[in-house]
């Protein structure tokens, strides 16, 4: 039995490859995408993400608009540095053929939800929107949901986007912080266990032998966010394997060490964003999130490795 | 040659350790003791300070009376749950003999700083209060001190009062964020180094053997210590060494690896307190300072334990 899963997603160049791993892996039924601003506009990441299912002829998978705008406060910045102006590395690839569903992120979440009930697991791998605003709109779909796996936060190492944000949560600390108040089982992969997952150039050279679609793309888009990891952390050539590590988790959840704690998001100030874990609950009572603390890191890339270029 | 050290303390149970190892080492020569509030008032402490002086014949070490408030907040709680309601395990130790100088800690500070330009180390183990208001009072010390040692803190660890703050800096949050933009070098030894250094029921049993003022002291005002730090943490008897990790630093530097870096202090709401290392200068700009993030446990505690039992 596959698992149901909505991925809702930025592409977003680690987007990409985490969708194509996803698509490509049996044990996983991709009921549809839902896109959300961050590493690019959500009209980008809306294309992207109908590009994404038409590459290798998975057109009939839905995909529907999120939102514009974070729940409170403003829109601030763009990724264009990291993912490029177009999301894809700036490689102005052709319009998507389809085009999206009439519902909404947010109606196609709870609508798959309540038509699959205890069966859909969420996979959120940019700022939480629609998570947020689809558990305020419908809040009986907390209880429906088998699972939220989101990509974000970092409990124990630094941030990306700030020192002590990861971009995904920064972009929409509010959304972020009723996601970890959710009461159906919430994971998180973040930067704890995403930066140990790192995919060398000599990783990309395997891949990439593979000549497929899939592995193509990556191919194209990959330089921008290369160059983005060098020029921020030195590393080379490598990058962290940011989104795909998400979909590692949902295919063998083995490969991750994880511990279950209350999980709080500042909103304002310096600490935006900032996923504290509350280790001995010294702050209010709150349900606890999974938290992927450790992993196996050639064992996450060996899958990944294994389902682009099968 | 000694180094010339004022030690600014809220003793305190770890405190007593340090000071009296202090007191114990021919490297350092101890100007005065200023005391400020933390483990408990800046009334009781101060008697505390004056009873360490007069433990081992110190009694012509001069004590100076801090602060009895923070710098902004309101002081929020005082630590008799970890110290004891008498800041020395509720031994409820007679009165010390001796009395304060006429001077505050924060003119004994500036005077002293500016009778020996660039001699004068500060050890600060408890709240910044006092070293923040002597620094916008004589704004031209910050070049006179020789260095800051300050015990608090945490970059890379959780907090201790909070899940992000450890107690000095959360007691005065926006001292310490004056502190860490001071212009003379600041060293942190913070919980990233101090929660490595382990004190076990073994080491005191040695400790213990020695029968001298320093450790009969010790052996009487441990036991309310112990029992925090079994309580919250459940370490069965072991403490860890805060306040002393500052003196061996003093004494043995090459005992501790440091990483300068950009430290901010939060001073609002949840993560109130937290001191974040901008590592990529993702912040505005601001002088560094010298974080302890590696230590030699067993290098630390030897050196404390041939002091206080020599």
């Amino acid at each position: 039995m596959s698992q149901k899963i909505i991925i809702d997603t930025d592409p977003g160049i680690d987007d990409t490859i985490a969708i194509m791993t996803a698509l490509r892996s049996p044990e996983l039924e991709v009921l549809g995408l839902t896109s959300i601003f961050g590493n690019a506009t959500t009209e980008i990441t809306t294309q992207n993400a109908l590009r994404l299912v038409e590459l290798e002829g998975h057109d009939s998978i839905p995909v529907a608009r999120g939102c514009d705008v974070p729940l409170v406060m403003e829109l601030e910045s763009i990724a264009s540095d990291v993912h490029g102006r177009d999301g894809m590395g700036n490689t102005n690839l052709p319009a998507p053929k389809g085009k999206t569903i009439d519902k909404s992120a947010v109606e196609f979440i709870i609508d798959t939800v309540h038509a699959c009930p205890g069966e859909v697991t969420l996979i959120p791998v940019g700022p939480l929107t629609n998570i947020a605003v689809a558990l305020k709109t419908d809040p009986s779909i907390a209880n429906l949901i088998k699972k939220i796996v989101l990509m974000g936060g970092a409990v124990s190492v630094p941030g990306n986007i700030s020192p002590v944000a990861e971009a995904n949560i920064y972009h929409d600390a509010h959304a972020a912080d009723i996601v970890m108040q959710a009461s159906c089982p919430v994971v998180m992969v973040g930067l704890d266990v995403t930066e140990q997952v790192i995919m060398t150039p000599q990783f990309f050279d395997e891949l990439f032998k593979a000549g497929n679609p899939a592995t193509n793309l990556i191919r194209r888009i990959l330089p921008v966010y290369q160059d983005y990891h060098d020029r921020f952390l030195g590393m080379g050539g490598s990058i962290h394997t940011h989104d795909p590590s998400a979909i590692a988790y949902l295919i063998n959840p083995d490969l991750f060490t994880t511990k279950s704690v209350p999980v709080f998001v500042e909103t304002e100030r310096r600490c935006k964003g900032k996923t504290t874990a509350d280790w001995h609950h010294q702050w209010e009572k709150r349900v606890e999130t999974e938290v992927c603390l450790e992993v196996n890191s050639s064992g996450v890339l060996d899958l990944i490795k294994e389902r682009l270029t099968k």
